[in-house]
């Protein structure tokens, strides 16, 4: 069967093409994108999420921005696409990749000495066509080296989606699962729902059960149970961002991490050197909160009194501390033990 | 304003009244219950749910078996009614309080000699409107004790619905936060959504909301990521059975009290003594797995690959010493101190 591809450029039409994530496991469609606006608007809404999945989102983004500016001067240009890539960066506060993707384009383009604003945009296309399969062959590296963790048979508990559909193929949490269970492992997937957008229910099912890997949903709250059962072999979760101190990922994921530590059952965290901010410790990072309607409007239909109020933070902060491993295309790097390598590898120096 | 009541009985129809929670919070809508069959639907689709309010259903469902045995004389009524309440009894198989009050209002019908089975159908009646009068009570009894437990002002994570909604009236893990409220404390409350079917969002938010007590909705896995932030003094909790080893409660309840353990905050079971069963141990208990539509269906739409297997267990276990203090009508019991006290306290003898 085909790899799933989440985004690509279009060179025909000029367009970057992408799954709509926000309708999955109802209806697979793939969208156009023309514009910047356009895709910022994707970008909020989820239609394109995963941190990975952002990082080449962004890189894409700048891309659409320099489309406007083909018929400009070199100097115009160049600063007229700093300025529109901003705006493609902030979409979104809590991912590292986003504003990563956007600058590894830049950087690129900010070589280009000669030429005008059509060289630009060839440019930021060819830079961003390399962000997008340098993403892919990262997810390949990262699960190969993820997959010798995993024994012969087990099962896996994942949070949300770091599969395919959160990168441009492959996976990261899952692209570890896709790799051992192309090495021959049985592996099967325990998927936490992931409440409020239901990303594991949605999307982890319908990736794994497209590939054929067996997968349970589960609500997040019954996570603990089924590891107090004996159930769990490993979790596996990917991160939006990973600071000095702590993993920044979906909310819930901070709780499956204690909940593992109390029942002795390993604790990875799988997540490509674009995910690491050497920069940061946890207290500055931003938590995006989002609307009130995710939490408490199912179709339409409200569950919550309309009085009531609602805190709905997209993501959580897991201490290092309570974590096993971080799983990178550079290798395994177990906790704390191997923490200066990791820096090391991960661009932070030593 | 006056207080909730969930269910009672109407002597002018002779038939129960409840509250439908299956409406709430959208409608708030008193249904008439004439026939046990009628209740043990109404209580296998929790339109009456709640390990307390399950006891007085049970009562008030051999009042409705007896209706139909006015007719008969004695020991033909008596033993219909005997077999006809044991289906009442297993509309549900995890809260022990259902059985618990079937068997309150048997043990007086078999105590009564003489007459027919008018009289028995009177008897019945009678001994129901004790038990859910003696609930409330109880209730009332347990939240004044556990008020003592809380500091002036405090902010109380609690999980599904352990409130007025669950019981007679009054509550017993809100219970507890009423009676503190009463007592002139500033109590706010966290809810957790409760997954799959959101009694907390429903629910308990909606009863709160009625009662001007501040409360706020979250995602049930976003729980963990409070404690962390130091936003939550304690937990309280429900409990539909407890074990001479464990609480059962809904699903979620044990990971919070990991997470409580993990983050020093003590947790609480708010309980009346029927919610005991020192006959059995934690693995002797069925735990109800309940439908997949409950955890990929909203309001029609599905949200998990109709491949795709689900676990949708109704309740998990915390075993006894992840609990700090069990809160009942006969007073607080910490734990392990208070142990045996507790099993003298709630018929476990010593």
């Amino acid at each position: 069967m085909d790899e799933i591809r989440t985004l690509w450029w279009d060179r025909p039409s000029g367009d970057l093409r992408y799954i709509d994530q926000t309708l999955l496991p109802g209806e697979y469609r793939i969208r156009p994108c023309a514009d910047p606006e356009n895709l910022v608007l994707a970008i909020k809404t989820l239609a394109i999420r995963g941190a990975p999945a952002l990082g080449v989102a962004g890189a894409y983004g700048v891309a659409l921005v320099a489309k406007a500016c083909r018929a400009l001067g070199h100097d115009e240009a160049l600063s007229r696409i700093i300025a529109g890539a901003a705006g493609v960066a902030s979409a979104r506060p809590t991912a590292v990749n986003l504003s990563w993707g956007v600058g590894q384009v830049l950087s690129q383009l900010e070589m280009v000495a000669g030429g005008d604003g059509a060289d630009l945009y060839l440019a930021a296309i060819s830079a961003a066509d390399k962000v997008a399969s340098a993403d892919l062959q990262t997810c390949k590296d990262l699960g190969g080296c993820g997959a010798t963790l995993l024994p012969g048979h087990c099962t896996v508990l994942t949070h949300c989606n770091a599969g395919a559909l959160a990168c441009s193929g492959w996976g990261t949490a899952l692209g570890v699962v896709r790799s051992a269970v192309t090495a021959g492992k049985q592996v099967q997937v325990i998927a936490c729902e992931t409440r409020p957008l239901l990303q594991g229910a949605r999307l982890t099912a319908w990736e794994l059960a497209r590939d054929h890997i067996p997968v349970t949903v589960i609500p997040d709250s019954a996570a603990a149970y089924l590891m107090a059962r004996g159930e769990i072999d490993a979790v596996i979760v990917g991160a939006d961002r990973i600071t000095s101190d702590a993993v920044f990922n979906k909310i819930g994921t901070y709780s499956h991490a204690v909940n593992a530590r109390h029942h002795g059952i390993p604790f990875y965290v799988a997540a490509p050197a674009s995910t690491f901010d050497w920069q940061l410790s946890a207290c500055s990072v931003v938590v995006e909160e989002r609307r009130r309607d995710e939490v408490t409007g199912f179709f339409g239909r409200e569950t919550v009194p309309a009085s009531v109020p609602v805190r709905n933070y997209a993501f959580d902060q897991t201490p290092l501390d309570l974590v096993t491993a971080i799983i990178t295309e550079h290798g395994v790097f177990s906790l704390p033990g191997d923490a200066e390598k990791m820096r090391a590898a991960t661009g932070g120096r030593s």
